[in-house]
């Protein structure tokens, strides 16, 4: 069994690091929320005295963060988690991050003689419970090797996408076309909603037809089809509005910092930063449909 | 067997015609080319003198015309087939035109004591001549149960939208999808070659997540994952630019006629705008993707 | 002194009409609204028994109607302006209205023998109140002319733009620079604000340099620098963001059936789209300001 | 007279110091480029043996580099200009840079006891070589106020749009506005041209009215009535798009950061970044006229 520093204990890192310790490994975790570390300590874990000293006793560090700034601040310089693990330590960092700050800390692991993946997830917080998240990993074939025994614990689909910064590319580029394809589909439900055109009709029709997708078939933003779906449940996230706006930023700045066109991926950013701004970022994201449909 | 006119021997209209025949129907065409007019005759049907000759003998009428301008000028007035026909006379017409010109002429076949459906396909050129076309209809109940055995020879799924010109409005619902998540494909495509992660990764990891949709696991607009693609073939359509354009635009007046909001459905009809503007109308639709690459 | 009939008496068109009254003009007027028709007459004019009566005595007639949808019912059939008209009538169509109707109704003009010209304006009910208005005209040489002294009587700037329905394209170019730039300037000021770069410094910057612009320095959409602005008077319209809308909607209409890509004009009608389901459509069209920054 | 190091000596940044040589100053310049080098000491500079020579010297440091990631890492570090300067030391910036960076930069310069202002500057080479650029100066009061004489050299207008940082946030709202603007621009004449009105009828009338914007008044992309916009010099930069591009992306970069919608600025960036695609970074930015008419 492994010792396990996790670091980043919110809504989505505890069940995981909660799934980790029920497989048998010592996770010693590090947050800022005493209420976190409680359950954590609840659940069988430990709370470190700090980050840093969890890191530097650990054989592999997990960490779940908001942003590459908290990354970046936290992995390198001096004292950061790179500098005071033991050398050989395996990172999976499977926080949602830009993919320049992943590649950059991934050379700099390199370069501190440490293991690092990155490996951010998707599925939501009933993934991250059940142990049955999607994780995209970037990283060399070793990192990826040593990382799944630990990811098939904490998730279902475990799919290397490449080297270093590959996981969060594999996620943005996923996820861009999620965001895009839902604000189409809710497109499609509201003219044909105006135009006297039954939601069940179209569903029949695209659900088998050239507008098939993920966002009508299996996540329908309208009342019926999908019984399963936000949508009948009053929009409760499922995934926010504002977790998806996150993403679609970070897809138009990697765009940016590329090259690369991405007309539909800026408008529908541009349309999730005006549903966000209206007060909707807790809605689930296919809630959109209704701000397109101009109710409140 | 019936006695049926047959207005419009295009490139979809001439195959569709041809299966009637071959049904054993006895089809009388009329179209403006001579050419096409041979090959009908060719085939074992008959030049009309006219297309009012032919829709005043006819049972059944299909027409195949470009937009709703010659669908209008053609039904409607004192001239019109509307007019020439006889009573009970069973119209479809299988144009794909705007859902108001649509409901004005069937308004107009109830007044006339004519039976009518709207019936636009999808399935393309291939799908005309295979007999395997879809058609979405809109029209009234015995309208629909009569056109059935006739639409059956021309294609293999036959969906019953609801009343007049819903099956136009389920058409461009559909078609606004494809074109929104072709686009968002192609772009995704772009965005992960730019950043260094592979076509057949990033296939690989939506075709079987949230990014799943038809315009990649089946039409993918990057060679190789899908072999059959025209990605494959050099982008040859299938599906050409022009046509999309056309759906999206007629999404689009159809949408502003009724107020619906459709941000990303107007960013996708400008951008294929642009694409045939540059001379590209021919191409497949899935060739977008070398626009926003900046390649030509 | 002529004998006018001003069809269409609302907002716009009464002041219109009492201001030719007030130049000592005979105005029969026709609407739907006995309210209007009586204050009408309370400014010296007379309420027609219908359209046609009035039409049928006049020597010029003016129209002021909601859109070409209500141009083209009136205008022509057997019933229509146009052929109820004394021959030689003088027809001035002040409606806002898609480019298509307008020259297709000019073209039933000049065949009935009836002089005609296009000729939307902009200024507004304070405009319209003040006999300031501007005139955007089409229409042949001599319809110009003769039309010329009682636009000068209702406007201040009269531009004759060229043949029929110039008028009305004018006016949607316009208009379109116009919604995009008021945009424009909107988002320039919610990203400086964010920056902490002050509304006055913006202003003095870019009024003076290459971003200076109409919706900028006469019609500045934030309180202070201009302050007649309507953004100094809880943005009460001024010019509606449905009228900005209407306007936007008939120049995308127009570039669908033209051909012409219009990316940004696409996507500010698809922001005051967003705006007017809000329910803002009575809002100045500077207020979408609010709705971009998130407030309400 | 002072002493000051010229750190790149590019295409704007070579004039901006022959203008500080004209004027009586010192200038050590520094840059990769032997072939600028020499054409600044034929002008009357001094070639200094490597950029923190110079830095060490001086008594004003300004610098004309290509992005923030340049200026991040010859400002910051143990042996950055910060460092290497004496206490006390003047930087102007003049790049164009993220917002951010400038900020970051300006707190390190505060922390190493250093005066700096942020100074982008707009009017091109043309500007630069005639000393009369616009500076948009960001930075503390004692820092403007000793900059202001250099500026003065350099240029004509000097605006001190606040603290740190704000020359650059300045800079990208006004020229994102800009960018807005002028495809708005472009917009209105491809419609107006296939409606068939004259560029030059839509110049009279909107330049006078609430189109009116720099854009088509100072710079129209139509050759004709504007005889000194590029339009009439083969669209020759000018104004180059790539560099118009990279300012866009600034202003997207500065939104996404901040939480500011920009929907039509989204969209500006994407067009620029397709015409830029298709080998036009060179072109003047009005040229993107071309590209909306579907022309090359």
């Amino acid at each position: 069994m492994a010792s396990i520093a996790f670091i980043g204990l919110g809504n989505m890192g505890l069940p995981m690091a909660l799934n980790l310790i029920k497989a048998g490994h010592t996770v010693h975790g590090a947050d800022l929320s005493a209420e976190q570390l409680s359950k954590l300590e609840a659940g069988g874990g430990k709370a470190a005295g700090s980050a840093n000293a969890a890191v530097g006793e650990a054989e592999i560090v997990v960490t779940m963060l908001p942003s590459g700034r908290e990354v970046g601040m936290l992995y390198l310089g001096e004292n950061g988690f790179l500098s005071v693990a033991k050398p050989g330590t395996l990172f999976i960092d499977s926080s949602t991050i830009d993919v320049e700050t992943a590649r950059k800390v991934a050379d700099a692991a390199s370069a501190a003689g440490q293991l690092m993946v990155d490996a951010p997830v998707s599925g939501g917080v009933g993934g991250a419970t059940a142990g049955t998240l999607t994780f995209m990993v970037g990283g060399p074939d070793n990192a990826f090797e040593a990382a799944k025994p630990f990811l098939d614990i904490m998730g279902k689909t475990i799919v290397h996408a490449g080297g270093a910064g590959n996981g969060q590319a594999a996620k943005i580029c996923n996820n861009m076309l999620l965001g895009i394809s839902m604000i189409g589909v809710c497109e499609a439900f509201v003219l044909a909603e105006k135009l006297g055109l039954d939601h069940q009709k179209l569903f029949d029709i695209s659900s088998t037809a050239s507008g098939q997708c993920w966002s009508l078939t299996t996540y329908c933003p309208v009342p019926g089809p999908v019984p399963t779906s936000p949508a009948n449940n009053d929009y409760k996230a499922g995934f926010a509005a504002a977790m998806m706006l996150k993403d679609l930023k970070l897809a138009q700045g990697a765009a940016s910092h590329v090259g690369a066109s991405t007309p539909l991926g800026a408008a529908a950013s541009q349309a999730y930063g005006l549903f966000v701004g209206a007060g909707q970022g807790g809605t689930d994201f296919s809630g959109i449909i209704n701000f397109l449909r101009g109710e409140d």
